[in-house]
């Protein structure tokens, strides 16, 4: 499971002004929900909820109050390592996660993952409004 | 002919939300209708509707009440490869039947061709509509 | 003299619905007509008008009843192959000639031409209007 | 089964001097020999061998008294299209297949076929010497 | 640990004529094994050996008399995921253990892992030996 | 601490017309404010406020009365070379710097900083409003 | 001094439309009107006004009644050869001696200005006003 | 019928010194002699021996006693474009004008010819022999 | 001055084979020892030996009895932020002190260095012989 | 006429040993010797020689008892701006400038000059030998 208690926040320093921040973090990783990995190898055991799913996670935001601390952002990312979660429900969960976590103002999370049966997939998910 | 019923769907994780789900498949093959190959060899008979087309599908849409299954959604695209069809009536007819399979608030489905006769086709159509 | 009457159209299949078709054609020449070059070679006979030109013909359109048959286009750009023609001239010939052809809702034709005198030009000419 | 009798030579112009040519054939496409697609679809008959393979034959001789007629190339390589076959014997095939038909000097036959699985493969084949 | 045990293998081909496959696998991951994580979250368990280190493996060779089956190296490349283990280590690793399981006549194994510390780094590892 | 007093700047010479004015300046390089290297080296003295951070400053703006001079620009970015100080302040500081120096109609500067721990931030902050 | 009158224009052929003309000129050298050359050789007197700057000039307008001739903007832009001017004076003289020389609906000049001290330039001033 | 009495030549500056002169020719243009567009069209006449084919020819020499003068270079490929010649003909005919016209130490012709039927062909031929 | 002292290295894991390391540091920073700034701003003390030069320094080795530790050629490189010193000296002082840390076989340092005056340097240096 | 005495040089730190310095000069310009500009205006006086002509040149050489200082070279190379001068013989004269000023061990000068009446060219001449 996701572990969004492992987010941390610092006080805006520019509360004043709307501003951006972007953040791409091009080492998602989590498993495949479905189709577990056929094997008793006790090295897999971790990947028996599914494939190894790799991607880019890209989190734009006008902050509010407060901004998303980076090694926080850094060990959430991490603890969806050795989950089984689809793409369209992980990258939901990751605005969530963050919304909650720092309110901003405005807040986009792209998830593009690697091609998978020939198919490559990009989910994109936004919370609040925005100005110009 | 193409087969719709191999479309399935899942329920939309997060259907209170607007968001977007963009699926390109770049390994699309159907058959030219015109001009078939003057050939009597055995394994060209697939052929005889015509050359063979290629290109690459991306299907963007924001999801109601459903989302497109990945699996379903490359077996149909498999399903036009011995298909004699023309580039506008593939295209449109891709987005009638993923609209009519998991009726999105809004989707776009672009087909964009490989070079034929030193002219390169992308064809774009549209279904519903779309705020912000 | 470009021929519009080697343009050939097929009807609409999706008339109901606004979408869009792009068809791009890297293959496009036709001479300058200043500057004739200076020689008897009789092979040269087709460039007494000028030195060829190349470029990029786009041609993007939202048709009507009609569609452009594309072995009709390739046709009709090859017939300015031996012709003296400007630049600005060309792509409003071009614009003009497709819409009287197929009557489309929109159209816009851009010719992206090689640099000529250390200059790239290119031009973009439109008809119609266009929603979204 | 791939039908080398579709291939067409003509006599080389310049067989006095060693020269090269290469042609490159991007839309290569097979079946998996694995996996075969479990659907009753009559659509999908053809593809009971597996899952559609796309990649790009790229083939380099240096010929001998005669040259592959690049219109035979594009119908043998077609025949390969509703065909199980391994990346490894494929490219091996079509060595074997292109050197008994034109009997080069020199051939080098590479097939870089997109990702499957999460790894792409690339096999490349070579037959005859090479001066140079 | 990793499981060599996990890879497979198949008879070559065409195991008289010397030829080249390559392997590319984009999507390898395992533990940097310093600096273990400072966490008590039961979901970074896995990361305890240290921070995920991402990068790619290219696999070429010559086949012998039997070739690397496609899943089995993908089993076996999952088996370092919730591994602790240096990049030089792992890539001479993999060779070891893929020479040991098919005997090639020349293999390569080049890893090409992401920037830690603003520095990037390139293994390359060889065995036997290979002509022209 | 950054030095704005070295920004100097020259009357803007066509202040009758709204115009844009680019400056990127990819050799941007400060310190991070957290984690100072542990090392008694006299050398690394000045890191000891923590690790080398490296970007891109790109400002662009509508000038007012005066605009930036080249030369003034180069030596305050100059100034925060040895200086520990996070993302998002340092792009509001530069910012709130800029617009003090040359009261701008607009004003935005961006800052594209290397990726640190797997993740590249990029900071956007905007003064003034624009037209067209 | 740049040579306006260098300049020469023709009739529009389709004044009855608005369309674009992008002329893209990347062998554009000036010199830096700041900081002579400090050297006797004759050679280098033309460079006393300052260094050699670099850069590529992108006009696109919508014309009026007449159209720029591209030998005669070819000939006004070698002018600035051996003149010394700043980025900012060149551009919006550029953009007023085209405007005076063809009264265009709606005008744009761009000038990309290579590297100088760190540092890349970009301007870019319009005049007139565009629809759509 | 290309014309080779249309180069032309000077002394080479250098002739004590092996040194290689390399010129790329983007913008070649003939006809495919195979095919003949079914047209009555008179604009078409020049077509009537085939479908045009477009390519990059690149030739790099080492001159002998004399170099390729550049205009004589451009006027001999323009007189390829309306005849219908393959292309390896084409490409070991221009070899042998071009090293009949200046006797090269060594030479190298590539002709890098468009997708024609989905295929795309380079032909490269060399004389003389090169050191180092 | 730069430290040496900082570099540590590891015993090689594989010693008994020979295989490549490549390590690709694009955050090198060092001050030009010519030109100080003329400024008495304190926060440009550390500039007074030259305005900053930028660069990548790549060094490719093939390991004897130890591996040179990433941590430790970091700091090493950092030790150069505030010393001026000449690209030719400084790649060759590099390749000095990693060859006396590490008893490499073989090893190359490339310093490419950032744009100075419109000219790119870029200096290789190598000791040691190479196989293969 | 370029002007050598403009070069200077410095002892070389690391005469011992046989490494690669690379000089890469993407601003050089000259004017062609042919085809004068016809027109009376003043200022282009300097252009009566002919039109520019703009190019990168890339000097790299092992140095042997001096090295050539950068800002003579870029001066040296500005003196060729209101030259005029054929390619060849601008490459092989700075080879032979350059190799009387710093008495390299090796020296290679390539000149890539912009596209000319459709037609790129690319000189390469060298001095000296080279091992490995």
């Amino acid at each position: 499971m996701p572990r969004p208690e492992l987010l941390e926040t610092f006080p805006n320093p520019n509360a004043g002004r709307d501003y951006e921040i972007r953040m791409i973090c091009p080492e998602f990783t989590s498993l495949c929900p479905l189709g577990g990995v056929e094997s008793d190898a006790e090295e897999l055991r971790a990947l028996q909820g599914g494939a190894p799913d790799f991607g880019t996670i890209e989190v734009t935001y006008v902050p509010g109050e407060r901004c998303l601390e980076l090694k926080g952002l850094k060990l959430y990312l991490w603890s969806f390592r050795n989950d089984g979660i689809f793409y369209e429900r992980a990258v939901n969960r990751i605005l969530d996660d963050l919304v909650a976590a720092c309110a901003p103002r405005w807040m986009e999370v792209v998830g593009d993952f690697n091609v998978r049966g020939g198919i490559k997939s990009v989910i994109t998910a936004r919370a609040g409004s925005r100005q110009g």
